[in-house]
């Protein structure tokens, strides 16, 4: 009978900006973390967090500061007794909805306190989250969903029957994990603020490693795009897989004509080719550039946008976020969706912790929704994992399965109050 | 060369949500404004807000504190002189964009500052914004508008021969407009949270007072809709409209099922009957329900959204809202884009000063992009306008032609005061 007693909220800023780590088309900042610790009557913390970009984290603080009226005081088991309506009570607060409705700001923010949730009862019970999740009974996961607004494409029963043939050889895919590891690529060889050296001496130091799948980023000048995915392509030779990311920038036609000339260099995909809300425009790029897959998610706003995408055959890889949308719930709702169209799911990391929440979302996903490693890969960037407690590990381009129990989301104490912002050391 | 010299940014709530005001399926609060004023060393002010309901006005406040720095110190004359460069501080912010992208609270803080701006350039030039619009030269319009991610809808070319068309008749538009007025409807006879007999007693008064268009509130119970919707066509006979709001509840297939229900009442429009962010959805339900006209956008997060509904052929009805998106260039846009596929506009209104705001898009719309009256009605809720400098006048069911120079933005200093969160005498 776990009951939070007190949520406290961190506003925490890694100044990567400078090194031009992370920096894209689009995005460019100090890699931060909206960081909710659940204190309880109990033994155990939860943890929970939301990546930004920097600049405006105090925004997502104030949001989970506003939401937390719908945790604070609640136990673990009123929580899960209706997880439905613990998710709409952050999703559908009569007076906060209007602000998103789940998007953006106020979405992020859900997503930090359901993940700390989680993350809390996964310690409780003594498991990592990924096991939790897959351990558990049909009826429990499915009702973790909101299938409102999603129930013309996947309905609770078809839901249930997914999970419910994903126990047949579970133990076998467990077993394949365990000895394995998660496959993953790396996305840490193809900044846009790299010089070519630099990209040149990280692709082949990735694939000396183990890398058998990398990405880059797009979405500069297309002659630069071009002159670095050939040398990419001439490190890793024929067989590896190269991914390229355009973090959004094109327009639909212009990412169409772009992906004509990219194509030389055998692209496995193009990630975020045009605008995250455009299922339209993505479909028409889909069809366009097949047999390269269109991958998108990691800024998708919730599971309706995941939804028509699968719908209108937009995607050829689905990318989930761990903390764009509303946390477990939604994610299990989303890989749901994935597996009903047979779409392969791999996916967003990097950023600070995703990595760290994501390979448990994957493992869940290929043990009882996906039931298949065809196709499906963890993002793997090589940054920021040394503030967790528990963080990833890797072995010749592959994560090792998590063991701790938790959500592998707790940050150390030492690294919060360093870079606090404004107030920690780093930053005054 | 006004200069704007600092932003004061005022958190504005209204006790409304005790009487039951504005409550419908989903959204229930106390209607608030985050009203920001532009100090400028002129003798102008330029005032702008965005509406949200109650609790979380402080985070679209924070919002704009974050992105002021794009306005702060700059003059009128560089940011009109590139108007596109300025629009893109704002949503391509790099480390802030990752928060929405152009969506949700990042997006209404963008519109607060957005229609700020333009209310002082308005009140310098010493026309409403209205005519300041409706005689700008084409290039000038064209150069608010972001055709990224809208390319493949709308050309820059197509816009202008839009632009261009528009300054036809436009003096014989306004002449009808100076002397009709602006054909309205009104929301304010069947909120959720109204008995029977008030209902009943507002249309009756609302007919009386010449409307002959208005809209109830659905998606409670379906039997009390259907008996609401009975009692009020009985009330305002078979020829005035009547439309429809289910502000998102439904389901896909549960909106078109109940709208076979609500048939009887012969409804215009059915509003928001599912997800904002389902474009497909929409688009099957106009399918399904038509020749009722599906109308949304009142929480369309921006014109990528509103492209895909008119690409789709989603919507009979296109409802822009004032600020929701960033200001007035995007909604610029989005009335370009409605003319482009032809489908008439229907602002939203109602909540803090909605109304004030979009008399003056109405009118552009009308005069210089969709050159018609047909199909076009206001919004009009009769609430809040006794706080505002320039508040809204009716006559007979319609709209007068604002007249006071700027974006009739400004709110009275006195309710500024009374009404601050949380130090104003109205909440202490």
């Amino acid at each position: 009978m776990t009951r939070i007693t007190d949520i406290s909220v961190h506003d925490v800023r890694f100044p990567t900006a400078a090194a031009g780590d992370g920096s894209d088309a689009i995005n460019r900042g100090d890699y931060s973390a909206t960081y909710v610790e659940l204190g309880t009557d109990g033994p155990h913390t939860g943890a929970g967090f939301t990546f930004t970009n920097g600049r405006g984290n105090e925004l997502t603080c104030a949001a989970v500061r506003a939401l937390a009226v719908h945790v604070q005081g609640r136990s673990l088991a009123e929580l899960f007794a209706d997880p439905l309506a613990f998710h709409r009570s952050l999703t559908a607060d009569p007076q906060l909805r209007w602000l998103g409705p789940e998007k953006g700001v106020l979405h992020m923010a859900t997503g930090a306190l359901v993940n700390a949730v989680w993350d809390l009862r996964a310690k409780v019970e003594g498991k990592p989250l990924w096991r939790l999740l897959a351990e558990l009974p049909t009826a429990d996961l499915v009702a973790c969903v909101d299938f409102r607004h999603i129930a013309d494409a996947l309905t609770p029963a078809e839901a249930a029957a997914i999970l419910d043939k994903g126990r047949t050889g579970l133990d076998q895919r467990l077993a394949m994990l365990d000895r394995d590891g998660l496959p993953s690529y790396t996305t840490s060889v193809g900044w846009l603020g790299y010089p070519d050296d630099k990209v040149r001496a990280l692709a082949r130091a990735a694939y000396a490693d183990g890398w058998r799948a990398m990405k880059m980023k797009v979405g500069g000048d297309i002659a630069d795009d071009v002159r670095r995915a050939a040398l990419i392509r001439a490190e890793i030779g024929p067989d590896a897989l190269l991914m390229m990311d355009a973090n959004q920038v094109w327009d639909v036609d212009e990412a169409i004509a772009n992906m004509r000339r990219l194509a030389n260099a055998d692209p496995y995909w193009i990630e975020e080719p045009t605008h995250p809300d455009d299922v339209l425009g993505h479909a028409r790029i889909q069809r366009a550039v097949a047999p390269i897959r269109v991958a998108t998610g990691e800024v998708a706003a919730n599971r309706v946008i995941f939804k028509q995408l699968l719908q209108a055959g937009a995607i050829g890889v689905m990318q989930i976020d761990a903390c764009r949308v509303g946390g477990v719930g939604e994610v299990i709702a989303e890989l749901l969706l994935a597996a009903k169209f047979g779409v392969p799911v791999c996916p967003h990391a990097g950023g600070v912790g995703l990595c760290e929440l994501v390979q448990h979302l994957f493992a869940f996903d290929v043990l009882r929704v996906g039931r298949s490693l065809d196709g499906r890969m963890v993002e793997y960037v090589d940054h920021l994992h040394e503030h967790f407690t528990d963080p990833v590990r890797t072995r010749g381009g592959r994560y090792v399965l998590p063991e701790q129990p938790g959500y592998s989301a707790t940050m150390r104490p030492e690294s919060i109050a360093r870079y606090a912002f404004p107030d920690g050391p780093a930053w005054r």
